[in-house]
């Protein structure tokens, strides 16, 4: 019935490929299992099938509307709104004390990649609550966290995160939006407005609560000036509006079913928000949580383009037409179309693509459990760099490349695909927002050129080329393997040849070290999927030995060797790009396009 | 007010890289001037900026409709319909025997240019009752002609092409619409129907007559059996129905103000259809016109990318975010965006992709009129062949980069591109249209690697070799040029080697030498790219020394830079692919993905 992802392949993301089951041996999961981990999976696809999937294209069909300053969504959403609370979805990887249920985060992205994979745009909804929510158990008081969280984790409230101001996007420091002191201790009156709100106001749920970035009045310029408030729609207790008042709701190419909106806070001047933690750390807490939600977004981005792979997988294996190149006997009949070898690698590429980054956005959550866990300084000090390090790879290269993957989709089904009667035209339309939200692109190049790959003395770098070499070593002792590791091996090469040169042009100043950046992450996108292949294609010829399912191993194998032979050597034009001593981008003016 | 274009380009495309009045030398064309031509451009910027791009969105947001069936368009189109009629737009290149204007088809694909820029979907209509048409003039009887086209060229019927059925989309061999001969010679029953057929049936018309290819009963298997009829849907006389029933209206992505229907033909075994020439011999009349249909897409696609462009380069000169590296001075008001390095890379990707592949449209459109007013049969052969070489390349490259670049624009404007409040979203869903129709890219890699690059003992590769390195000669002689011409040079060499490594795999059957004819075809629309990118310079600097518009000239210089620096370098991973001898597209099972 799930035909919008491969239980077989996330089972062995997690249990063959990564062995999640020792991640029991650290005390806070001490009370799970593999066979709890599979139940959590199970349930995630049960709704995933049964409530999700079925509203994916009426929920694109029948986008939200703005009616009276509300905003009112899909009703079907409604009940899934709450039962992602009621099932305790929210917040699964809290403690027991917060009723949470000490799930790894690793599980929970798991959980969640099905959701997303059957219906994008209704996991919107649980996520940001869990984002809000998350951020003021972390540096929220207890009290705060005893008013807000508890019907945030069931559900009858949602959390959305307010950063975006129409004059600061990218452009996190410019923001306005002011924060009075009252008489009252941590308590402010909040005046401005924020834009591009996802689920900033609708009908399924009672309250909405935002975590929103604000100035206090009189603190210092740029990032170092901004807090962090909660801002509830309704007053808790009272439930009488706090002058949050929802402005306008944007309509967009995609993920329709989800609400974006743009808000207004104090037009009355009776909007009270509540200081979180410090004041002026604002940033550094909601930074502390978008790393998590970055890997989501990866997450996402995988997701969509899983669906769009399987769907077009299924249409290529029962859709027939032409015959096998060089068949001249027109009384054949035509054969499925699988079997062209052009359809095949339209279908590799998807697979190699949305298995590869599903494999490093599973790797890096299993890091980042490690990093909450670990009790070894050293050790949670080199995979916390790591993760920094990976984290803007993991976000963007998903992203990016799931345009391409979902493409390839509405491609294998041809005419077919840009109508409506299939789902792929939808997955295009919304796997195009990912390379946005959440640090464009461009953004996270420049955190990965600029700030990743140098501080800690590079520890990161260090950490990330330790962990290759190991897996190189390991794939090495596979015989058939041997090809694939000497494209990888000279590829890890290449790539820190190149980014010698890159720091090299640091003295030059930021503008020409950072020009390129955006193809130094593509290139660390594409090295670092290949090392996901590889490390598959081990634990596959592994695996085959003993395994009746021998076609899921050797169809990984060869995947892997369509990675190397197709994918990576792509890396060889942008680093002829990368090592150039000529800027054209910075070189051309604005009078001149 | 031209915002969706750049006249100057257009411009410098006609009259200044290719020298376009000399066509004028040619009898057929010596009534026509430099001044006529831009007369008739002008015409259509003042039809495209007055008429067609105010109703680009609304055409979009209200789709046609199936009203018992009749397919209902947008209202404001009925008019645009009958003016394209009125101004002899529909059959400008046309004799003026027949009523035509005996223009340049370079000059008439360039106003379609300027009309698709400004609304695609709209710009459709005409497009198909000038192939349609043409299609009757070339092959029909003076009765046909006489029957059928006035009222084709004067926009009251609509002309369509009607081949595609549902177990015969790329695989036209297997079509089965039948046509059975009547007591009325050159008369047929047509049964059968036909799937996405464009503006199939609207209300914009009084009638439309359908170019369908059908089977008369008894003739042989396969493409040898193919006839082509006439197929109106109301007699053209009386007015009475002809048993051409609208089935279906396809609703898609994109360009959704054309309706694309799915007719039956010969429900009540009644529907007349008139053979056009000789019998079995409908595919070759349809493919002597599919080369020109190919060419126009290969054109949409440009300009609709061009729009993009156009639509993401004002916004970048308008909006303000961040500051340049490495300023640290908040009080510094924030800089347009245009200012940074990787939103110019951006533009001037899509500047780059948008400019080089209009040029290579308007060098095969000026190569299609040469070869049809020619006189000399071996000049004629070679240019025949060197086009011929050159159309699935020049329909091919612009409708795959259109998605990057399209993609690109949205990225652009970052949030506010995902809304439908900009019109890049709307773009980028068109846009994806042009991979599939008319032959999807597939198709095409087959069509230039397995046939075009063999033909004539490859007459049209030695052709394209030829010109190629005149017009690198003439390269050399700028010192400016000497790294791009060293780049391109080394880029020739390459491809022929790979190209010469194709050949060799020939002889391991079909499918080893054909699997990566897509990448193949790849690599040469960057190859011919270049090419154009390197005459462009050329023709800058030249003109450059003598000019006031250094901006412009220096522009296009900086452009070249560019597709030089980080564009063609993707040819290396591409051709590394190509030479490869493992094949795990061929090796991969269905039951292994």
């Amino acid at each position: 019935m799930a035909n919008f992802y491969s239980p077989r392949d996330l089972n062995f993301q997690l249990f063959e490929n990564i062995d999640l089951s020792k991640i029991t041996d650290i005390p806070y999961f001490s009370d799970h299992s593999k066979e709890n981990f599979e139940l959590v999976l199970e349930a995630a696809k049960e709704i995933a099938e049964r409530k999700l999937h079925p509203l994916l294209t009426e929920m694109d069909r029948k986008e939200p509307q703005l009616k009276d300053g509300s905003i009112l969504i899909h009703p079907g959403m409604k009940e899934i709104v709450r039962q992602f609370g009621e099932d305790g979805w929210i917040n699964a990887t809290f403690s027991y004390d917060e009723g949470g249920q000490q799930l790894p985060w690793t599980i929970h992205l798991a959980a969640g990649y099905i959701l997303q994979a059957a219906n994008y745009s209704s996991s919107v909804f649980p996520f940001l609550t869990t984002g809000a929510a998350n951020l003021i158990r972390s540096f929220g008081s207890k009290a705060q966290i005893d008013r807000f969280t508890p019907k945030m984790y069931s559900g009858q409230w949602q959390g959305t995160m307010a950063l975006t101001e129409p004059d600061a996007g990218s452009s996190l420091s410019d923001l306005t939006t002011q924060a009075i002191p009252t008489e009252e201790e941590g308590t402010f009156l909040i005046k401005g407005q924020k834009i591009y709100i996802s689920c900033g106001d609708h009908d399924a749920c009672e309250n909405v609560v935002h975590l929103l970035l604000a100035r206090i009045k009189g603190a210092p310029a740029g990032t170092k000036g901004i807090s962090l408030f909660i801002v509830p729609k309704l007053n808790p207790e009272s439930g009488e509006p706090n002058d949050v008042t929802t402005e306008g709701l944007y309509h967009k190419m995609g993920y329709k079913g989800a609400p974006i909106a743009h808000l207004m806070f104090g037009s009355n001047e009776a909007c009270k928000g509540y200081l979180v933690g410090e004041a002026n750390h604002g940033l550094k807490y909601m930074f502390q949580m978008m790393n998590e939600a970055r890997l989501g977004v990866g997450m996402n981005a995988v997701a969509i383009a899983t669906a769009a792979f399987h769907a077009s997988l299924a249409y290529a294996k029962e859709r027939p037409q032409g015959r096998k190149l060089g068949e001249k006997n027109l009384s054949q009949p035509q054969v499925k179309i699988i079997e062209h070898a052009d359809v095949k690698r339209m279908l590799l590429f998807q697979k190699s693509i949305t298995e590869g980054t599903l494999a490093l956005l599973i790797y890096c959550s299993w890091l980042s459990d490690q990093v909450t866990h670990d009790k070894d300084f050293e050790t949670r000090k080199k995979r916390e760099s790591l993760l920094d390090l990976l984290t803007p790879i993991a976000k963007s290269f998903p992203s990016e490349m799931g345009l391409q993957t979902t493409s390839a989709a509405v491609q294998v089904l041809g005419g077919a695909g840009y109508t409506t009667d299939f789902p792929v035209e939808q997955y295009y339309r919304e796997a195009r927002i990912h390379p946005i939200h959440e640090g464009t692109t461009g953004i996270h190049g420049l955190d990965l050129l600029g700030r990743k790959v140098i501080q800690n003395d590079g520890l990161g770098w260090k950490e990330l080329m330790k962990e290759m070499q190991k897996d190189l070593i390991k794939a090495k002792s596979f015989p058939e393997l041997k090809t694939q590791c000497v494209k990888f091996e000279s590829a890890i090469q290449e790539v820190n040849t190149c980014l010698q040169k890159q720091l090299g042009k640091a003295q030059k100043g930021p503008e020409v070290f950072l020009a390129d950046a955006t193809l130094f992450l593509e290139v660390n996108g594409i090295l670092c999927v290949s090392w996901m292949w590889l490390r598959q294609a081990a634990t596959s010829i592994q695996a085959l030995k003993n395994s009746s399912d021998k076609d899921f191993y050797q169809g990984k194998i060869t995947t892997a060797e369509y990675f190397m032979e197709y994918e990576l050597p792509k890396i060889q034009g942008l680093i002829s790009r990368l090592n150039s001593e000529t800027f054209p981008t910075i070189k051309m003016k604005e009078s001149e396009f």
